[in-house]
């Protein structure tokens, strides 16, 4: 089932669908014996969300004033509070954890929406990787070439909110929040063939959410379409759930920033890139190619010292310090060591250098209403290519290439699915100005009725 | 000559004084043979500034329109930026760096306001101790004890804007600006009798400044009174330079954190203190004493692991990687390199924290105006006794050791002259909340009227 959430609202509104049929048609598709439910989601609470829907048909019933959403179920990834559960972030670590004493703001506001939780999603674990595997809670497969039949077939479903993108892709849930460090909500929604939005950092609240670097990180929507990520956008971010007034294609300034973002893709990602900014230009869209010395500087080396490296090794220092190292992931416990070494004067360079970064790119795309680039480099990997450290580290890093270079500028992005049905999942990828998320989701909408397959 | 700004501009404005005749008594105080003025200047501009006085002059008796302060002379620490002249920041090793090309902002709002530049002020070496010596330069010496005819006698000023406070103690200039990151402004405006400031860090523009350390420096007037240093924080601040209603010392609600900096104060440190203490409470102050743990926690040990220090130290890096280190004061080139070896992870743990602290201590001091303390435990220490860098540090950390902790705290902190005339000069510290640097200002103004001998 694919659902939509203006859809959704306008049918529960009208009381020609039921907030407890829609919690029903969710909670079976994660209860498929042969389904992702148990790989997708480390907690569901059924009967909570049943008595909350039951609650709300009751209220429309009555008549009463209901908040827009409500009951509309929405899944959670597992790195943000909600009060009376514990926050575990997919780690086995955190179990002794005391549970949230309040919700995470983010989730407050979707709640407060009238949204329902209907269980909390797997991840990877403390979000530090792009495949969305999991050794403690399993692995979420994406819908493509996923074998029905044999578990140990098919390919992962990005990461790190890879239970959250297969909510949605499977029909579990109409809309999910994940966090996005380096690529974690745009990579499993492209390998799942949704839409998926990396916000600028400050737009979101971070309280309540489990940190992985502080700098980098932003929780943001998943879900079927731009206007289903426009709506959550807003509510996240204190807005009342508007979504935007069109933008018109014809005229759109869009650029290519051709360099390395552009290099070594697979060539089902390559063509179907290619034949959606055909589409686009088609439409009346200007596409450019530019080049960008600042992004080409970010091209992936061997040094692992970064920002990001550094301020989440020192979240996990003392845990790793005390001797639960063993406890993690041991492909997780390696990457955070990567930032052990770094030095204060090394941070305090990267961060200022990077500030600086900010201020030239801008001055750089200024003439730009967007810039569009793959998502992914290449399809999801295969479960089996997976075998140890080393292979999840050089695919992880594929996986994240090009999504990482948003994170590192802060400028907001959306993935939207821009490959034929059927075929191999590749995501379209449109960055914006930073703090300009709301003209990036208009543009996003306009781009997504061109180029959605 | 005790200048006063409010005078000054009336006296201007009414044309009973001419500005040329002020700025000719300042060049003749920096000029005296058996002044300070070489010591406490590292550049003076006499033609500069006559023509500028010569020229306001001009306008004022055409009656033309003038800003409220055209005509005053202002002294300027060496680290910021303006148009044409070399930012050395106290060193030699600046020597050949390019002239600035613009005004720092708070500077060029001061000269906007009319304020005319009379030379460029000593201080310590890239501002990193508490002194205010300079080998390269010369050491100014506060007023006190100071011997006419023996240049190798006498107390420090203070630092590290040690120029810039004997600048205004000895009449070379009714106005000056420091920067302050451990107490920079303050510590010398002690030593030398005259108010100093530090405002909250973002209140001031930090553009064109030359760092010691971006979280914790702050742009900061030093005067001859409350009032002149509220004109000019106003001025900096981007305001009109309006000084603040009165502020009642009846019930006004004063908290002495009693602990480690109420310790080992020098005799007449702590009689001078106590007594204008007293003063205040005759005058209906409401004085209570409190233990705060998150001061006691500040106390300064062995560890030279600090945000300050991991900051300074990354800002000097490339030039004392490529073997500058010998151009630099053997006392700072020291005191820089305590930083190279602080991890990410702890400089990362020490900004959270700092954070942390910020919102605990809000919470203790909220019932209170404003905390007072003396702001230096002992009187400026004799040149002679700095006879090496062990000493240099040890009386550098005492005299620094109770400004620090408003860095930390990034609270707005005043010191004013509490002392009887002709006594060891001693000041009164009185710390506001962060961002409400007008109430300290209004306060300080009420407390001067008492406390000052």
């Amino acid at each position: 089932m694919t659902y939509f959430l203006k859809d959704l609202a306008a049918q529960l509104a009208t009381g020609s669908l039921r907030a407890r049929a829609l919690v029903e048609e969710c909670l079976a598709a994660i209860d498929r014996p042969d389904g992702e439910g148990r790989s997708s989601f480390i907690e569901t609470y059924h009967e909570r969300a049943r008595a909350e829907a039951d609650a709300v048909d009751h209220a429309r019933q009555q008549g009463w004033s209901l908040p827009a959403f409500a009951g509309i179920p929405l899944s959670v990834k597992d790195l943000f509070d909600e009060s009376g559960s514990v926050t575990r972030s997919g780690s086995k670590v955190l179990n002794d954890a005391a549970p949230a004493s309040s919700d995470a703001t983010v989730l407050a506001r979707l709640k407060a929406a009238g949204f329902i939780v209907i269980g909390r999603t797997n991840m990877t674990e403390f979000a530090f990787s792009g495949l969305g595997t999991n050794t403690h809670y399993g692995d979420p497969r994406c819908p493509f070439e996923r074998d029905i039949n044999d578990r140990s077939k098919g390919r992962v479903a990005g990461g790190s909110s890879s239970g959250s993108a297969v909510s949605i892709s499977d029909g579990m849930a109409p809309a999910t929040i994940g966090s996005d460090t380096g690529g974690s909500t745009r990579t499993p929604a492209a390998f799942c063939g949704i839409v998926g939005l990396k916000p600028t950092t400050t737009r979101m609240p971070s309280q309540g959410i489990f940190p992985l670097s502080r700098s980098f990180d932003a929780a943001g929507p998943m879900a079927n379409s731009v206007s289903c990520c426009a709506i959550l956008d807003s509510l996240m971010a204190g807005g009342n759930g508007d979504e935007n007034p069109p933008f018109a294609v014809k005229g759109l300034r869009l650029a290519l920033p051709k360099g390395y973002v552009f290099e070594d893709l697979d060539p089902h990602v390559a063509n179907s890139f290619a034949a959606a900014i055909d589409r686009l230009s088609t439409a009346g869209a200007n596409i450019v190619d530019i080049s960008l010395a600042e992004i080409e500087a970010m091209r992936p080396s061997n040094n692992t010292k970064s920002i990001v490296a550094a301020e989440a090794y020192q979240i996990h220092k003392v845990r790793l310090e005390a001797g639960m190292g063993k406890d993690y992931d041991p492909f997780i416990a390696f990457r955070l060591q990567g930032g052990k070494n770094i030095l204060a004067s090394e941070y305090i360079e990267m961060v200022e250098t990077r500030k600086a970064v900010w201020q030239s790119v801008q001055a750089a795309v200024r003439g730009y209403d967007a810039l569009a680039l793959p998502t992914s480099p290449i399809l999801p990997p295969a479960l089996s290519s997976l075998t140890d450290t080393k292979s999840k580290t050089v695919e992880s890093a594929r996986s994240l290439r090009n999504t990482a270079i948003s994170n590192y500028l802060d400028r907001p992005t959306i993935t939207i699915p821009c490959h034929t049905a059927g075929s191999g999942p590749v995501g379209l990828s449109l960055i914006g100005s930073r703090q300009h998320d709301r003209k990036l989701l208009a543009i996003a909408g306009a781009v997504e009725a061109i180029v959605r397959g």
